[in-house]
């Protein structure tokens, strides 16, 4: 191995952190996972980067790309060995550059994504990726992860909003890939490989990030139902009245809305009488590029032919920008409110919407059966096909005793996820948490590809050990 | 080498193609690519594919996938050497699957653009992708090359149009990656691996695709322009106007719409006085999810703001959906007519729509110091970046003088191409035409992990050899 003081000459005794210095580095934010590191290197520069990465190859040192450290998956925490050098992209922040007139912008890995946003809407435009750490997470991280969040349903994810990367590979070459173009068929399409590989292939340094006018009004609506049938019909009807107008399609369940209300006791169910006790609600939002007025004559429009086809039971469509975010915080408030249903088994699962009633009757059945009394705490993306799937004690269980069960739950969920044809990360990613259910539900063909594509591009395996693969 | 009975009996007589037979698939449409193959195999399921594939693995024979073999870079026609087995994917043309609550659809690769494109409408559902060749050529093909076309603006390259694939590596496995999921982060994207690697990493054999409502209305403005800078300034105002229901925005050069009315007399500029003559026009279509009135509505607004800001000299909108169609075909009508201007030489470009003006102006600039007296002939997709820039006789030059001095205006117009960022191939891929060009403008860097991830995947390279790498 090589002498730190390499290092410590390359980036300045102040970005070498070793010893205690390392600590916030070396365990995930939900503290599940705690590691050890070698050191913490902060490179301020692509270069300064590239110079440490071919120490690191040089002396065979393993690397833990980090960015904003908010993962859910132990992706950016190091193993217990103290081997590995955590390399933290957070002083490369740059906002390089924004072209209005391309609508595009290249930022650098550690901008926070807020600060991407914000700089976006200072130029005019929109960049749309938005998730509920987005005041900390990196868009390196967001990247790294194909991160998904609240606006998929239009923009796509997080892969979907980049047009050209700058990455530094496992031996220190820096591939400068910051094209702004929107068409580019000149070969293998690298960008969308480092995308989502969660650090196991190389560093994304920077990234050429799509912009999008920003909407003249957004407008938000909130449905009681009956099924998830209807919700799946009620999505159908709003993506054909709103085409890509429809920016958000959320589905929640009756628990999850009562207990915000219970947690929170100045948010409110917007419904009364029968309605207030559906079983499922779906919060729907519309950017529109006329007027607010305009959106909500468009919403009269499609949520009164639901109402004719008996799809909805109410609907309550916000009459100014207050109610609309009074709505969306109810749907917000939902992961904070969880609590009031004690610690939960969490699954982040997407299945086709055609089959996402069935699946969720089914699995709820089979949950009971073999954990009788357990709470199904179901809310999320149904536009996406994603749900947060969680698993609560209920009145049947103690914390303690549900936690002890967590992996024959896990066992069961994503068994049927997979049965249904359904992924068990739609958007948070494999890290150290899901590595190990890969080579149950992936097609051994599929694994085999990704081993000899990390084997041709990190042969020494430096990168990310134990992650993914 | 193996004996071709053994592929004879798998396939039967009538789909293992020798001698004479093997005519129409050993060279490419425009007739610029004349090889020769060892024989033409038409398996008729993926299982055949995969059987095929292992005896030319276990031979070490070249193989080389095609579809509608309607490509424009040779990539789908094999050399002069004749030990290549062409594998057609023709009669892998089943439409497997149709989920309409999902918005997706399985089809095989040897689909017919326009039957996946018929197979959706049937279902009340949109296929956007669209292109000049879509009677003849195949989705796999379209996947193979990322086809663009004339949606991009609105739907993506053919990459985004697609959820998951089917794919019969180099060595016959067959990897089931047929997912209909908007989210799955569970590992590497193969999917944008494969997709744009005409052929080079293995066979495309299905694909899960996304359909979207279809348009209530659409609706088709022309303005005359300027300058190419208000048509970008245009563009930002018909994005911002109409966000995602701005389907299609092309740009189209004086002298290219004078060519279609006189090679078609029934055609016409729709512009009287003083505009007729402007140097550029562009054609604006709308999809609305309302009425075509309200299109012709938003039409007014923002063709109305445009006007007073100056940017517009002139404008017509569409009053029924045959002008919409006429306006269209005016567009459509000018690779046709290019041969009032003599053979020119051609080229697929992007660059950012911010510097689409200066590139314009300043290699026709170069283009009339080296080569005086020859013929801009510029049409293309702006609201994508992406030009057809091509060169013809003009008044100097006889066809056969142009030809002649093809590879020094291609090295001309590809080293500006180059300088202002953009790409040597948009939309129609790299093949053998523009093959050895890579080395001169992607990034070494880039090459290198191209050339690793050939290895890894195809390491005896076998797949589709000569192209692309």
């Amino acid at each position: 191995m090589g002498s730190l003081d390499e290092l410590t000459r390359l980036l300045g005794a102040q970005h070498l952190l070793t010893g205690a210095a390392t600590e916030p580095y070396v365990v995930d934010w939900r503290g599940r996972y705690q590691g050890e590191a070698l050191a913490v290197a902060r490179p301020g520069s692509t270069q300064e980067l590239a110079e440490v990465v071919k120490w690191c190859a040089t002396h065979k040192v393993p690397m833990i790309p980090q960015g904003g450290n908010t993962g859910l998956c132990g992706g950016a925490t190091p193993d217990a060995s103290g081997r590995a050098l955590v390399i933290s992209l957070a002083r490369l922040n740059a906002i390089r550059h924004i072209d209005t007139d391309n609508d595009t912008m290249v930022v650098e890995a550690g901008c926070v994504l807020q600060a991407v946003q914000d700089a976006a809407r200072s130029a005019g435009r929109l960049f749309p990726l938005s998730l509920a750490a987005e005041g900390s997470c990196t868009i390196g991280g967001n990247l790294a992860t194909n991160a998904g969040g609240t606006q998929v349903l239009r923009y796509g994810n997080a892969r979907e909003l980049v047009l050209g990367l700058e990455v530094v590979t496992p031996q220190g070459d820096i591939w400068n890939g910051l094209r702004g173009l929107r068409k580019d068929n000149t070969g293998y399409d690298l960008r969308n490989l480092y995308i989502g590989s969660e650090g196991t292939l190389g560093f994304i340094t920077a990234a050429s990030l799509k912009l999008f006018p920003q909407p003249v009004a957004q407008c938000t609506a909130m449905v009681a139902l009956n099924s998830i049938e209807d919700a799946v019909a009620v999505l159908a009807a709003a993506r054909k009245g709103f085409a890509a107008a429809l920016t958000g399609f959320e589905l929640i369940a009756a628990n999850c809305l009562q207990g915000v209300v219970r947690v929170y006791p100045d948010q409110r169910i917007p419904f009364a009488g029968a309605s207030a006790w559906a079983p499922w609600f779906a919060l729907l939002e519309l950017s529109d590029s006329e007027s607010e007025e305009h959106a909500r004559e468009r919403f009269k429009t499609v949520i009164g032919q639901c109402l004719e086809a008996g799809l909805i039971l109410d609907a309550v469509i916000a009459e100014n920008v207050a109610q609309s975010r009074a709505l969306w915080h109810l749907r917000e408030s939902i992961p904070l409110a969880e609590k009031a249903f004690g610690k939960s088994v969490k699954h982040d699962i997407s299945v086709p919407a055609s089959r996402m009633a069935e699946f969720v009757e089914t699995t709820n059945a089979a949950l009971q059966q073999q954990f009788p009394g357990v709470e199904h705490v179901i809310f999320g993306h149904l536009g996406d096909g994603n749900l947060h799937y969680n698993v609560a004690p209920g009145t049947a269980f103690t914390e303690e005793a549900l936690l002890a069960r967590q992996a024959d739950i896990h066992g069961l969920v994503h068994d049927r996820v997979h049965a249904y044809q359904g992924s068990i990360s739609a958007e948070h990613g494999v890290g150290q948490l899901k590595r190990d259910y890969l080579p149950r539900y992936k097609d051994p063909v599929e694994l085999a590809l990704m081993r000899r594509i990390k084997a041709a591009l990190d042969p020494d395996g430096l990168m990310n050990p134990g992650k993914v693969l």
